[in-house]
């Protein structure tokens, strides 16, 4: 099946929507009430830029939310169960977000950019809300805004020339999720080790939203040589590389130690943090769920549209988020929360998909 | 421009997705992390359904918010500026939601359905988290969760006669926003009187999601005889009708004041809710903007995708949100958040629209 997409004032467009458009993008979603492009039409080309060459993302809608004031700091710790005692300016961190009853609600990085100022880069879900919310209900001395700062992808084995070709050496020098401002062609824009895949890369994150074209283009143009091309947060590798995708691989109620986030929880941190009476409830009581990677028989699936029921013989026993085909391995891999009363050697699982039943095997992750 | 959206497991599918698939939907958007249908494929046949006949819209992506306990009501007049002190079981109010800038973040509907139960049932922001993340701050006694509701709309001149035919004479009895609940075919549901149009109408609340196709095969053949058909929240009629629509016309720090909902706050009520200190300033300072309704000169324009610059003269009073051919006036009619400093009969007004500059003049609302 096949439908349109209606693009209207309602949702915001990227920065870089007209460069996308021009570069052929042929599918979105909407992200954080953005459209983000989800292909360009050549699946197979857009896998292998990303598996060996490098590929460049407009993954503007993963959005920004700035806690600034003199208790950002107090604020950014109160968010996330993580222990961010450690925290230096300059570096970034996975962050995962739950609400009072310890359900995980969004798994951003958080960035420092000075000590009253931090940026949380946010999978779809409306943490300016949230976080406005608990700042206004607490009193917090704190602005909690959208900055105006986009996020441009390069990722790939060959990211990294590229990011050097444009900003010199400094960038191969990052260690994971650091960052640090810098300008390209007058563009503002902070460049960090990361981005939403396993194959190594950077996001610049454009920091003046007319710019989008001008970016894009200067990334396309030094790019050219190592043959780079327009991608998106891929679905295939993603899995491969057991990526977690906030809204895919959790139920409402999932707890971190559900859904494989429980090593970012520091429950004896003196640290106040949303959530922490009710997570310490649950690492008490054990987790009833877990992630696990599964590979399932059978030829070639395609991608699921819903979430898939997971069996033990008869008995029904978690639900399969995502399944992709990976070329690599040549299977159906798949990420799916299960009970926890299931053994990784179980053996006969299946999952009900819209190809009819597979046998399906846990496997550990990553894939590859 | 057309372009495909991807329907996968992160977003939810509403219970009349397949539906809405056999009833031939071609365009999709996406609402409350739900695909909603936006379109059938023949824009002039809905549109005359809907102002001359019964349509029947797919508004599960209208989701439900639900307060449940002791302090429900404590938290529901607590998150709107709107004075709830007279609301009464089997009633719904309109309550637009600010923050504690005073910014309007939502404009649902509330239904009343016991002392200690109320459900929100919200535009496209996610009031389940800012409610969640209040209580829990406010150490309110009260569950906030998503119950299993899900609205079909049945909306036009001949929606009570379908009505009626289902459920017998009490719905055509209810007042407006009024609700009640009951059975169909064995399938539970809540009918209110209410929907996104000023065509008349009512919204079937299904409280089974398992049971969608069923509820909507039931509506499409009770219709039949006034020959229903599929529709959707209608671009046009909005306009022409000037119903707000939550992040297509106000700004991300609009007050109730300045997009027409200044009605619904009374700061005057001894209650507390949030955004009224911000929001008693606001009032005694006055507002910036406002909304109004544009008449656009020439010939018919196509809908627009982004918000698009006012001018009086050459300097930018304002933000026109959206702007619709009215099939019916044969006008191009638009909404506008423009400053308070522009009065109603200026005569200098322009909109930069993508087919070039056009002449502008302000109207009284609504169109029609």
């Amino acid at each position: 099946m096949s439908f349109q997409i209606s693009i209207g004032p309602r949702v915001r467009k990227s920065p870089f929507y007209d460069a996308t458009v021009k570069a052929g993008v042929s599918g979105f979603t909407i992200y954080n009430h953005m459209y983000m492009p989800v292909s360009y039409g050549a699946p197979e080309a857009e896998y292998d830029r990303l598996i060996n060459g490098v590929s460049m993302w407009d993954v503007a809608a993963e959005r920004q939310v700035e806690l600034k004031g003199p208790d950002a700091f107090k604020l950014a710790q109160y968010l996330t169960p993580r222990n961010l005692s450690k925290f230096v300016v300059g570096q970034g961190k996975y962050v995962p977000i739950c609400n009072h009853d310890g359900h995980v609600i969004n798994d951003p990085i958080c960035l420092k950019l000075a000590e009253d100022r931090y940026w949380l880069s946010i999978a779809d879900s409306d943490i300016l809300l949230w976080a406005q919310a608990v700042a206004g209900e607490k009193k917090f001395d704190v602005d909690v805004s959208e900055p105006d700062a986009s996020p441009l992808a390069i990722q790939g084995p060959k990211a990294e020339q590229v990011v050097t070709d444009l900003f010199g050496a400094w960038p191969a020098k990052l260690n994971y999720f650091w960052f640090r401002r810098a300008r390209l062609d007058g563009i503002p824009v902070l460049v960090a080790r990361s981005g939403w895949s396993k194959q190594g890369g950077f996001e610049i994150y454009l920091l003046d939203a007319s710019k989008g074209t001008a970016l894009w283009n200067a990334v396309a143009k030094a790019g050219k040589k190592y043959n780079i091309g327009p991608g998106c947060p891929n679905y295939i590798e993603r899995v491969e590389s057991a990526l977690f995708s906030y809204g895919a691989d959790n139920a409402v109620d999932s707890t971190p130690y559900e859904v494989g986030l429980g090593k970012y929880v520091d429950l004896n941190q003196r640290a106040a943090f949303i959530g922490k009476a009710a997570l310490k409830a649950a690492a008490e009581a054990g987790p009833k769920r877990r992630m696990v990677g599964l590979v399932l028989a059978g030829r070639a699936l395609k991608p699921n549209e819903h979430p898939l029921p997971v069996y033990k013989g008869k008995r029904q026993i978690g639900m399969m988020g995502v399944v992709a085909f990976s070329p690599r391995l040549k299977k159906n891999v798949a990420l799916a929360q299960i009970s926890t009363s299931v053994p990784d050697d179980a053996s006969d699982l299946t999952v009900e998909t819209s190809s009819g039943v597979r046998k399906a095997q846990i496997t550990q992750t990553p894939f590859i």
